[in-house]
């Protein structure tokens, strides 16, 4: 494809402009009619590359833009995941150039959505357009592009159960994640699930006055922070009754296969400017970011917080708390299991509800599938070197709805970098990472 | 005095009412103004009750109240001391009439404030105007009211010792504690003191997405729910090093004494709501406010505290801590050894940080002292009941302050209930309390 590319770059880069030019903020109110001139431009998009057919959905939220192009019923169906929402943009003062006015400064565009996921997405329009136009395709392709990833995907999956036959695959191809770098290229082939609840514990029927009650009463805080103390173990285990029994330990061989990534512990440290790591006893860093589940308070609160001091036993405390999830272990079961768990460990004079806020599941690609192969042939051609399989700690529930909707595994071959600061001000996406990602999408189809 | 009272209460409500409904929120920087517009309202009440003088002195912080009135420097000289600052009113939601309009409901004036320590010092004003226009006043009496007991009485100390002259008394009156029931008077002759710190816990130095990082890093909310775990453990007793060093036991004898106190387990669980009491092993609950120290989280926060879910892993987590000190527990010296014993129990990973917000000493007003035997009397008359002698779990460090400088014990004589909830909202204060507390207080004077 690298000629067609050389061919055709500055109409793509126009066309990706327009697209980054639509202020398609998902989560702000005032940006509802971005969010259908984004979807609309989309399925002009894939028209044009040479759908069969292209149509925005309405749903509940944003809409869903879905196209294809069946060639043969009886070849294979590769179905490519996108997202055409973006984060919000603020601290706006913190930008370079303005994020939906696009410029290439350095080699990178900048641009809100630049890398997450416009840019990315939209190589998979173009590599559609080329395998079409050269007369290369031989597999069936269709895109489902939604607008509602950056706010949990509330519409999408209803939308797909509703529409399962129109997206039967064989295979969801996505770029929507990093690899490790442009000299490393790797494929995530896991992402965690997720289980996340909220807890209250209620001790008196009002706030007390520590000094009359102080030693005499279980106080709400004292007592949260005690159960939440207990859920993990000195060796980092969670202790929540049945949770690791569903989680599949790996062979040795697949962790010597991820211990391949590039690390080094000293330059993690300093990145998030801690002086020790923290996990679960028996497993490295990225194993326990990548291939085991975790447990973290995300967030805290009860009595007065305040400025100065306020001597009181509050009524109530409260934790925001998740845990990431391998896959194999199903969120709904693992929120059960908390649920009940953490009941039974309160203790006297405290009352706890656990309220489930959300979840998903995390999902597997082997690395023994036909898909993978493809994929890693398509990088090791790009890039001169094999990739490196990965796991991402990280979830995206939306595809492991979708894999469990369609019985078809999601293929992550990610094509942004660290650098690329999505979702922080400056957003942007090498140009080389642009262009490489396009033949490398082309020569997967090839492969596959 | 009844006579007195009935012949006047209107008056009294409807100047009681008037300092009520200025919100004098010591804690909160926008009513730096209301401070002083009650402090001054003050000198007004005490210089109409009969005051020879009366002045609102500025601090460093909120103003001082002083008045006075001297018969003849022979006679024994009563200070009363009074605040006029009071607590936050969050959370407004639940108060069921502004808690800055006060307003009778069923024999209670409901306000912030209509108890502690509005309501208590404006029947010492009461009490005072009584002796003086019916030609009944037979001591030097002295008033000092502070705007800052809410917060700690930062400022009152200091000024209490350049002024040591003119406070010069021969015992501190006060009213801003409860007595057992309205059927049971008693006579507090002993507070808690008091060491409150805020602490941080500081990981990463930014937020983590939990998905990324969860499982590999610690995380302050988790490191400081177990650091505060850890500071209390299975028999109830504080674990920081050498806390319970200076704590003197009570003999037998004093406990039987205290013991005499009605107390109903049941009614007490039932009147905050629990089905159960906490505490330290070996001490009955009155014994575990009253006598023993505590140790209480009064506010916790960190991380993402908003509606619905965030994955963040927080930079830092943060808790206000105190606890309650009997006497002979030096304050300056538990604080000191609360920060090194909770900055040597952080786990790796984090950085700790304690800062020493407030404090104060515990203190005893012997039962056999002149003072004692007045009040026991005055009260006995007024309720038909001799009062019980019992310890207060509470705090008012500055006065362990001014006995300090003055030389002068201070006799608790509080007028409050439980069920007035004092710090919490619907705080209020039964209207046949504040009437016998007046005449109570009448009667002291009468028997001292």
């Amino acid at each position: 494809m690298k000629a067609y590319i050389e061919q055709h770059k500055d109409r793509f880069l126009k066309e990706l402009f327009e697209l980054l030019r639509i202020p398609s903020v998902s989560s702000q109110e005032e940006h509802k009619g971005d969010m259908l001139v984004c979807a609309q431009k989309l399925a002009e998009y894939l028209l044009a590359a040479g759908a069969d057919s292209a149509r925005v959905y309405e749903t509940a939220g944003h809409p869903v833009v879905y196209g294809e192009k069946t060639i043969d019923k009886s070849l294979p169906t590769i179905l490519v995941y996108g997202h055409y929402d973006v984060q919000p943009v603020d601290p706006v003062g913190l930008w370079k150039s303005r994020p939906f006015e696009p410029e290439i400064r350095d080699g990178a565009i900048y641009a809100r959505g630049a890398d997450d996921d416009k840019g990315q997405l939209f190589m998979h329009i173009k590599a559609f357009e080329y395998l079409v136009r050269e007369g290369k395709i031989r597999h069936n392709i269709k895109f489902i592009l939604e607008g509602e990833e950056e706010i949990g995907s509330p519409s999408l999956s209803g939308w797909a159960k509703e529409h399962k036959d129109l997206l039967a695959c064989d295979v969801i191809l996505v770029s929507d994640t990093t690899m490790i770098s442009d000299k490393v290229p790797s494929i995530n082939c896991g992402m965690r699930g997720l289980a996340y609840v909220e807890a209250a514990v209620t001790g008196p029927d009002k706030d007390l006055h520590s000094g009359h009650y102080g030693g005499a009463v279980n106080n709400p805080i004292n007592a949260l922070c005690s159960m939440i103390d207990s859920l993990i173990d000195k060796d980092g285990k969670i202790t929540v009754k049945g949770f690791y029994d569903d989680v599949i330990e790996l062979s040795p061989e697949e962790r010597a296969m991820f211990a391949r990534a590039p690390f080094d512990i000293e330059e993690y440290k300093h990145s998030i400017g801690i002086n020790d790591v923290k996990g679960e006893k028996g497993y490295s860093t990225l194993e326990r970011t990548g291939i085991r589940p975790s447990l973290d308070v995300n967030g805290i609160w009860g009595g007065y917080t305040g400025e100065g001091a306020k001597t009181v036993i509050p009524s109530s405390a409260h934790a925001k708390i998740s845990m990431r999830l391998v896959p194999n272990q199903e969120w709904h079961k693992i929120t059960e299991l908390f649920e009940k768990h953490f009941v039974s460990i309160a203790p006297p004079g405290v009352k706890v509800k656990v309220t489930p806020l959300h979840g998903g599941n995390g999902f597997l690609m082997p690395v023994s599938s036909r898909a993978y192969k493809a994929a890693s042939k398509a990088l090791e051609q790009v890039y001169g070197v094999e990739p490196v399989p990965s796991r991402g700690g990280g979830s995206i529930p939306v595809l492991a709805d979708l894999q469990y909707i369609l019985g078809a595994n999601p293929l992550l071959m990610g094509f942004g970098l660290e650098r690329d600061t999505i979702h922080s001000p400056n957003e942007s996406y090498l140009l080389s990472q642009f262009y490489k990602g396009m033949e490398a999408i082309s020569l997967f189809y090839a492969y596959y």
